[in-house]
This record gives C-alpha cells, sequence and structure tokens, in this order.
C-alpha cells in the first residue's frame, strides 16, 4: 500500500492522540471516555469499525491504565488493521449471550465519570448508562481541541482529497448536458469521484433549476434542460478517510444579467469570507464576512444557512462557522466556507470550499474557477 | 413512480403504525416517544430523512396529541416524500440559532417518561435527556411487535428483495473467476446489486480461500485461486426500502471429497432450521435446529455465530434467532437462517436464506441452489 493510499497513520500518531485524549479528559474531570464505531474511533486508533448490534467500545480512563477494545470475537478482524496491536491496547472480545456492558463496566473505577462518543447510538448509550452511573456527558469536548487542530499528515489528506475533487469538477462538461436526468448525472459524478482517488463517493447533489433552490436537494428524475442553473455539490473520502467537499454553480449556456450579476456577488462573499480567515478572529466573524455583502446586496433573505462546517475524518464536525460561535480560529483548523443564494422554485447557487487556518492566514484545498461556469 | 418502486407505502399504513405506537406505548407506562432519522422514522412515517448533526425527532405522545415533527428549516424538503403531509402530523422547523431541544420539550408534558429510537445518537440523546427527565428508555420494546411482525405489502418487498438477489448469485459465474481479486470480484457484484433492482449496495463479502473462515471478512486485494471456496455474502434494499440478504458458498473447480463432505452437512443444517420454522416454536429452538446437526458431526465449534438475524427496513433487527431467545414465532416475522462453518487459515463456507413465518409454517425469500455451486 502506497502512502497515498495508507488506511491509517503510523501508531505514533494514535499515541500521542491517546495521551492527549488522557489529559483533555483530566482537565474535565472525566474518569473515563467510551468510544463507539465512528469518527472518534477512527482518530484515536485508526480503527474503520462500523459495528452496529453489538458493541465495540474503547475504554480510555484517566487512570493511566492500558485502555481497551471490547469487541465481538467475530469483529476481531477488523482491529487488524488499526493501531491496537502497535500500541499494545488491551483486548477483551465476546460472544453472543455474553452482556459486553458488564465487560465495559468491569474496566471502570466504581463511580467513573463518563463521557461517550456523540456517534454512540441510544441501542448501546442506555444499557451502558444503566451498568455504570447512568447519563454520561459528552466526549465531544474532551476530543474537541485535538480533533480541531489538524497536523501536517491530515493537512496532506485534505490536500489530496480538495485536488481529487477539483478533478472531478474540472470534468463536469463530460457528465452535465441538456436532456440528461439529474440521476444520470449523478451517477456519473459518482463514478468520477471514486476514479479520481476517493474510496466512495459520499455525496452528490445535482441541484438543476428549481432544484438548486432547496440546499438539501440530492437528485432526481428531472430531466435537466438548456438554460438551467445547475449547483453540483459532491465530495467523498480519501485515504486514510478524510473528506472532499466541494460546491460549484454552473449554467447551461449563457446566464441572465440578473443570474450572472447574483452569482458574481456570491462568489465576491465567499472569496470575503475566505480573505477574512485567520488566526485569532471568531468562527463567526467569518460567517459575517460572507452574510454581510449578501445583505447589503439585498440578498440576505435568500442565505438561509450558515456559512460552513468542520470536516476531517467527519464531513460535518467543528468548527461551526456560524453566528453565535465565538470561537477563535487557530493554525490547524480545516472547514469549509459554502455561501449560497436560493430563490424557491426559481434557481439557486451555491460556491464551497474546504480551508485550513495557516499560521498567519490560510490555505485553500479547492483550486477551480469559482464563479458561475458555463458548459 | 411504479408500485414496485415506490418510496413508501400508502399513507394509511403509517397511520396504524402510529396508532399501534401510541396503544403500546401506552401499555409501557410511557408518554412519548422520540424518534430520530433510521429505520424506526422510516417505518413510522415513510421519511428517510438522514440528517446528523442537526436534529430531526418525530414526537409522539400517549396523550391522543397529533405527532409532530420537529426538523431543520432546511431540510423540510426532505419530509415531503414522507407521509407526513397526508396524515396532517404538526411540523416544527427550526433554524440555525433555536435550540431544537426545547422544540422538544415544548410538545411534552412535565415529567413525560420518554423512550427514544435505537438509532439516536449521543449528540442528540444526552441534550434531550437534560432537557427533559434523564436517560430515557428505548422505544424498541414499543416499536418491536409493530415492526416484527410483517405485513402483506412488507413480505412482498422481501420477495422483491429476495428475487433481486437471487438474479445477483445466478450471475455469479461472470464475476467470480480465477486470477481476478475479492476487490475486483465485489466491484462487479456491486454494478450487478444496482442493476438487478436494489438501490444501492448494502454489503458485498468475497471471502475467498483462507478468508472465508472470517465470518466478517469483506473484501481484499487477494488474488482468487483455481480450488478456492468462496463466500459470497450480499445484500442492500429495494424501494421502500426493505433489504435482501442471501449468502452462497462457491468453489472454482472440484472440491476436495473433505470439503464437499462438509458443505454438504452445512447445507442440511441449514435446510433443517429453515424446516423447523413455524408459528409457535421459538427463535432459539431454530437455532438449536441448525447447531444440532452440525455439533453431532463434529462441526459444533466452527459454527461460531448466531443462526440468523431479523431483517425489514434493517439489515439486522429483531427476531434474532440465538440461544437464549425465547421469543415465539409469529406470522409476518422475517429473519435470516445463516448458519457456517470456519476453519481458521484455511477455508469457511455459510448458507444463509431470509425465512417469513406464515401461518402454518415457513416462505423462503431466496430459491438458488443451497449446495456448494462449482464454477
Amino acid at each position: 500500500m502506497s502512502a497515498h493510499t495508507q488506511a491509517r497513520f503510523a501508531a505514533d500518531i494514535y499515541g500521542q492522540r491517546l495521551e492527549r485524549a488522557v489529559e483533555s479528559m483530566r482537565g474535565a474531570h472525566l474518569d473515563a471516555l467510551l468510544i463507539t464505531p465512528g469518527p472518534d474511533l477512527e482518530y484515536l486508533i485508526g480503527s474503520k469499525a462500523q459495528s452496529f448490534e453489538r458493541l465495540t467500545c474503547l475504554v480510555i480512563t484517566s487512570d493511566g491504565a492500558t485502555p481497551s477494545v471490547v469487541i465481538p470475537k467475530l469483529e476481531l478482524a477488523s482491529l487488524a488493521a488499526s493501531a491496537t496491536e502497535e500500541l499494545g491496547l488491551k483486548v477483551l472480545d465476546w460472544v453472543d449471550g455474553v452482556d459486553p456492558y458488564q465487560l465495559v463496566r468491569s474496566t471502570l473505577h466504581a463511580g467513573s465519570r463518563i463521557a461517550v462518543a456523540d456517534a454512540m447510538p441510544a441501542l448501546h448509550l442506555i444499557p451502558l448508562a444503566e451498568s455504570t452511573t447512568g447519563l454520561p456527558a459528552s466526549a465531544t469536548p474532551v476530543l474537541r481541541a485535538s480533533r480541531m487542530i489538524k497536523d501536517e499528515a491530515e493537512v496532506a489528506a485534505l490536500r489530496r482529497a480538495g485536488a481529487a475533487i477539483d478533478r472531478v469538477h474540472a470534468r463536469m462538461g463530460e457528465f452535465l448536458r441538456p436532456g440528461r436526468t439529474e440521476a444520470e448525472v449523478a451517477a456519473d459524478i459518482t463514478a468520477a469521484i471514486v476514479e479520481e482517488g476517493h474510496t466512495e463517493a459520499a455525496f452528490v447533489i445535482v441541484g438543476s433549476g428549481p432544484h438548486g433552490a432547496d440546499p438539501h436537494h440530492e437528485v432526481s428524475e428531472r430531466t435537466i434542460e438548456k438554460g438551467d442553473v445547475v449547483v453540483i455539490d459532491i465530495g467523498g473520502p480519501v485515504e486514510p478517510g478524510y473528506y472532499s467537499d466541494s460546491t460549484r454553480t454552473y449554467v447551461l449556456g449563457k446566464p441572465s444579467k440578473q443570474v450572472a450579476d447574483q452569482v458574481a456577488m456570491l462568489e465576491a462573499a465567499q472569496a470575503a469570507a475566505v480573505a477574512a480567515v485567520r488566526p485569532g478572529v471568531t468562527a463567526e466573524s467569518i460567517d459575517a464576512a460572507a452574510r454581510t455583502p449578501l445583505v447589503e446586496a439585498g440578498l440576505g433573505d435568500a442565505f438561509v444557512h450558515r456559512t460552513g462546517h468542520g470536516i476531517g475524518l467527519s464531513v460535518h464536525e467543528e468548527p461551526y462557522i456560524v453566528a453565535g460561535n465565538d470561537l477563535v480560529l487557530a493554525p490547524g483548523m480545516a472547514f469549509s466556507i459554502e455561501p449560497g443564494i436560493y430563490f424557491r422554485g426559481k434557481w439557486g447557487a451555491r460556491i464551497e470550499d474546504i480551508v485550513v487556518v495557516t499560521a498567519d492566514g490560510v490555505e485553500s484545498m479547492n483550486q477551480r474557477p469559482h464563479g458561475l461556469t458555463e458548459l
């Protein structure tokens, strides 16, 4: 496996993350973190385990004990690719008929104050809470600082993801043509996302004509027509699991002057928000940097969502670029900047880059032209 | 959209399910069910909403009030395809900046005893619990009887799913050949699963040679060789969301006598378990019906997992066909029967059908030959 397609980083990276988690847990006066499959587990030990109804759970305690992985015996193989063995973690496997929640409890001191991964489903959270000390806290505050600040290897992965999705946008003329349905275009884009180096296509939005006015439209059987404005919002993970996410807006033919003018305003707003990113400013100031020019242009009501979301091992994670979030940006934070304008029943446009905060400014992971692209 | 590709059933089906949920909630002395996206939400209102970090939540109360759907304003469109409007449910939309957990609380009486969907992530469960009355119960006991007993339309969907996956197995000779990697074979199978009528390929296990000995192996870059025994376990959803799941074991060329004999014993064990299915017997008796002949043949240690799992809008749901489950089978229950034998480092075999309990016996959703298939 080449360095570019590694399924995880070197084990010492995960060792450092586990140490940071223990330190942060102590600062938060917590005794244990219970981490079920999902991005937190992937972050901490490089495991892409996906079990649902049988409990898999990493247990990290603040007492300095070796962390344990509770896992169904028949899913042991899923640990082989993780850093579990190299890190010398304890493996507690269980077979059907054993109570895995008691197995977790056996690793904890009585009265432990517990936090759990945000992804833990109620299916496991409720019996774990009943086996331990009641309603747990969320592990996100404990892992937040560590997960939000991407290290060099993580930024390199985000760069590869950005370049891969840029290559898909560069090929959009192959896929997006009048007479084809959104679903047909989406199927081609899905294949191209994989061809260009992603492990899968995580989402493909083809919002043509009036569908572009719904920010969460995915695809439909609508036939794309000449003159349509089309929002294309696409992404997926590249190894070892970091996501791309990029939106561009296309027009099939020549846009009307009004459409051209309004998308130009959106482009300026997106660029202003990117330019505002640097260490020391707040997340909400970046939202304002995108929103203010649109409000001033009379388009404030058309911009119905937040400006962006953090990205990494999850498509959506902290920091959220939204009014009310006074988090101060720091080098290594990675997030989308994706203002949009939506005119119900008519058309919509959105422009989205992933950016990373640098020591003194910002680096964009996406390099495709930002304006309305005529196909 | 034809009847065969409908995205949901008629609204009255969901109305009946909601009524059953209210009745069952009253019997369980619960006051409210909080259902976030996942199979329970799909079951109750036909919504395939998939939001994660922004709360979408159906609230059903035992007081007879109209159920409410709390949903982010920008995901309102995802409700359009559900039965929400036809059923006259209340829609409480919210925008970024609003506390959606308080919105849920506003629909509840003080001190309500609450149960939540098993799929609800800690991300929402913890703040909902903090906004209401602490650690909730699981909604699964309330929905179990209703979800476990499939009605005619659901059984018809499972039949379509079974026929679709049978067509993929029938084409296995196109895909599975010596000299190809498991990943190459899996890619072709993935495409065929969609071509044969599934909306996506949910899982594709190609366990060749020694990989067949790991029940949860997925795929690898291993090149398949002449003489390999190969376990193929595949499935996906057909509209309106019901899953197929079928395993067959193939051999590339002629098997050794030992392999042929042991797979024949497995085939007999699987057939015996299917033949044992009828109303009035327990789930664990079906597990025993598969296990006993294998134990008697000296293969008990090679059969390392339970015999089966329920299936419907989830790939794995109740009833579980496992020792210790004394649930009495009733008409309409649908589950897998999938004994396997695994020889670490050598080879493995598994045979899996989905079956539905009928008024006086059993109907299998899968019709492909069960024995070792030579390719």
